[in-house]
């Protein structure tokens, strides 16, 4: 499957070479029916992983996971105006079980705000109750029209999405922050992708929410890719489900409510940001195999003690708690194994040759920048671990690097529209707040407001669309 | 929520009981959607523990977890006649997106064989591709008819699905066994659930399969409940989506394959097999809380020391590798805490009082036996093990038990019947093979055949329906 290589550059033709990295690793498919994908077993294991480190850390401050219906009746997505309106186009609908029409189309969850509201205003009567903190790794589905760009934009792909209710709009409030700061730790310390952080605009802002916190990261062409919003709903749906409860106070009250989402689009921006012409590239803490094994055994009588040798190097890194892997698998030469591994993005290689043997050492090589080194044999457990840390590190250092060159500050339209078409990347600009402008642009330029950054940054010139009074220095782009 | 208790007795009313405890315990609740349920924090706690055990063996075995589109055009159903046939009645079927009719209603996964077998098409080429093994965790929706029964009979549940492709028929045959075995283990050493197993009868079978293995439990009403299905699809599946490889041999082979699975009704039958009046009764190995701390401070000067030792109890017990939680919430009287946590099952329940504080010592109640027994501070960790341990051991034995009560040989139709009236369980009755007896016999007394042994039993009797020559002793009975 993966004898081929990747037949694109990353810096030629990069929409090209992200789909063939995306297939040739075996990461994933698309799948026999339009506008869907198959989740393959890397791709699979990657989720995997990132459930694992999100579950840890949301179950450690009290949430709890659980498992809401797929189906959502019409009338309760109604319920919310905004939020019908927001998902409405894009709706997947059950209109026939068996062969009986249903007397109320059914919807497959976009989102499960709804279906999940509605169960709370049963299960909440007092303050006792609350806080109530949920979430569910799931699918869900949007009827996209656009063309499918595997993990980007599909009809259907995986998430989490938390949802709280709380007693107070504090709560609620710090419930958001906290989640964005999961998010952000997610990102940078495992997935190493650097993102920035902010507000969205109301224009931009999740379909019924209150406000919009996100995380926002920059691919190498430019473009920016939303990695997870963190949403406070205020009471917009607790009103409208009728979420109540009576308080400390005795007196009945809505609750404040958030929700929170990351999908299978990261897997996406992992490909983007770290991969090379050689196929992916994955940080160590996230990649399912962290080093793999190749003996490179001549036909001597060495042969055997190489195998051997590389058995026994896998079992000492595999108790050092390293996810290591052996292939000695006979039907494929050592070149093509190099190859392979280096498509599915394992961070190290260990290489044991007749040299190697003679010497009492191993060859190490680096995903990352391809340096090889040689190691005496009772270090390489802890040569493996150190690489490990490395790339990790660096894999994030040259991120942050490309991240930081990527964002301009602009001070007209012109400039804007310059940076936007030669450089990309985040453009600073200064905004009148009027969703007229924010409009005109998008539609001018095909960049967007990605965030306003909680700490308030001066405005370097007047609004750069209709030149009147800035009040917000604002993140343009255009994204995925 | 809790605090009422169970209002049912489980042997007066079994299926109110079952009812109120799945309910009250907290596992699961209606969904505000007909026929479908919501996996509270419990029950999906539960199901995670499953996924757990289940991943690290079918890993192990070279298993590889992944995603399919929930989605499977009804032209893909429609290819293997007898697995359309068996489904379509009950699928739920996409007819819109956004407002735009399909082109071809999508059905919602109700098993995923067609899907999944019409991308194997893609990927398998030579005896090298072979075999595949992949596995998915997923929700499945079959438009039940019936009224909604929680974790038996609802119209989404969840469900691990597995799928393999091979180059032999006798690899295929191995490995809907070795799957079998594990499910055994899975549900006898950790669910504490006996079963039986054996193949299904042809009228039984899965819908497109050349046989069914499956293992069945007996519950406290008697009546059976399929616990697990491993299917051998032979080449049914093969030939309809054209899934050929080049063998050694050089010549064209269609693949042998194998799919298999469990879902959360084992959730249900954990509750019917081992709850009580007072709740849930959890085996320790599958318990997300394995064991409680309950202080129970009196309003003097122990208090503060009480819930001191409380946690540090805790932490012990945490730092042994058990599943301890501590519940110090002042707002609630021990009482009160004892009944909750009864309710919801945890195995063992560890207090400590002011003469607990006094005489070094912790008083341990076991939720299965309600024994009470007090132990020196420093044998906690140990006595809770063993405690863990006996629990584990008893419930099965208990279960074990009650499966050998409940089979029974009949010689005759009129025993047969006044047995499935009277007593229930397994009936291990002769029959002649013939599709018309079972089906007279279904007909007639509601009781199908669960399944015929592996190893062949002699039959004792004449058909019990026909009178002709009998050619197996096959396990009938009523089943959920």
């Amino acid at each position: 499957m993966s004898d081929l290589g990747v037949a694109f550059k990353k810096s030629e033709d990069f929409s090209e070479w992200y789909t063939q990295v995306v297939l040739k690793s075996g990461l994933a498919d698309y799948a026999p029916i339009k506008g869907c994908m198959v989740f393959r077993e890397l791709s699979y294991a990657i989720w995997e992983k990132i459930q694992e480190i999100f579950n840890e850390k949301i179950k450690k401050t009290g949430h709890r996971n659980v498992y809401f219906p797929l189906f959502i009746p019409e009338s309760f997505l109604k319920k919310e105006a905004e939020h019908f309106a927001g998902f409405v186009p894009e709706v997947a609908w059950v209109t026939m079980g068996g062969d009986t029409p249903l007397e109320e189309k059914l919807a497959i969850r976009p989102t499960s705000e709804t279906i999940i509201y509605a169960t709370f205003a049963k299960w909440i009567r007092s303050w006792r109750d609350l806080p109530i903190k949920v979430n569910q790794w799931c699918s869900v589905v949007r009827w996209e029209t656009k063309a499918t760009k595997l993990f980007l934009r599909t009809r259907e792909f995986l998430w989490q999405e938390g949802h709280t209710a709380h007693a107070t709009e504090e709560e609620s409030h710090k419930e958001v922050m906290e989640i964005l700061n999961e998010y952000r730790d997610l990102m940078e310390n495992y997935l190493a992708i650097p993102v920035i952080v902010g507000r969205k605009t109301e224009n931009e802002k999740f379909a019924g929410a209150l406000y919009t916190t996100t995380l926002e990261a920059i691919m190498p062409d430019g473009k920016a890719l939303q990695m997870g919003t963190s949403h406070n709903l205020g009471q917009n749906f607790s009103k409208v489900f009728d979420i109540k409860f009576i308080g400390e106070d005795e007196k009945e009250h809505y609750v404040w409510q958030t929700s929170w989402g990351i999908s299978t689009r990261v897997i996406g921006a992992l490909v983007m940001v770290h991969g090379d012409d050689k196929g992916l590239v994955l940080p160590p803490k996230i990649a399912p195999v962290q080093a793999v094994i190749i003996p490179i055994p001549y036909k001597d009588a060495d042969a055997d003690r190489i195998v051997a040798k590389a058995k026994e190097i896998h079992e000492k890194l595999q108790k050092a708690g390293i996810a290591a892997t052996l292939d000695d698998r006979m039907e494929y030469t050592p070149g093509w194994k190099f190859n392979d591994w280096e498509l599915k993005g394992v961070p190290v290689r260990v290489e044991i040759g007749p040299r190697d043997l003679k010497n009492g050492q191993v060859t190490l090589a680096r995903r990352d920048t391809f340096e090889k080194k040689q190691v005496k044999e009772e270090e390489a457990t802890n040569a493996v671990l150190k690489l490990l840390d490395e790339i990790q590190k660096n894999l994030f250092n040259k991120a942050k690097k490309f991240l930081e060159e990527k964002i301009t500050v602009v001070k007209n339209y012109e400039e804007f529209k310059e940076v936007l078409k030669e450089k990309g990347g985040f453009i600073k600009a200064s905004w009148c707040l009027s969703p007229q402008c924010e409009e005109k642009i998008k539609e001018e330029t095909g960049a967007t407001i990605r965030l306003i950054p909680f700490e308030k940054e001066k405005p370097v010139s007047n609004c750069i669309y209709c030149g009147g009074e800035a009040k917000e220095l604002a993140y343009f782009a255009k994204s995925y």
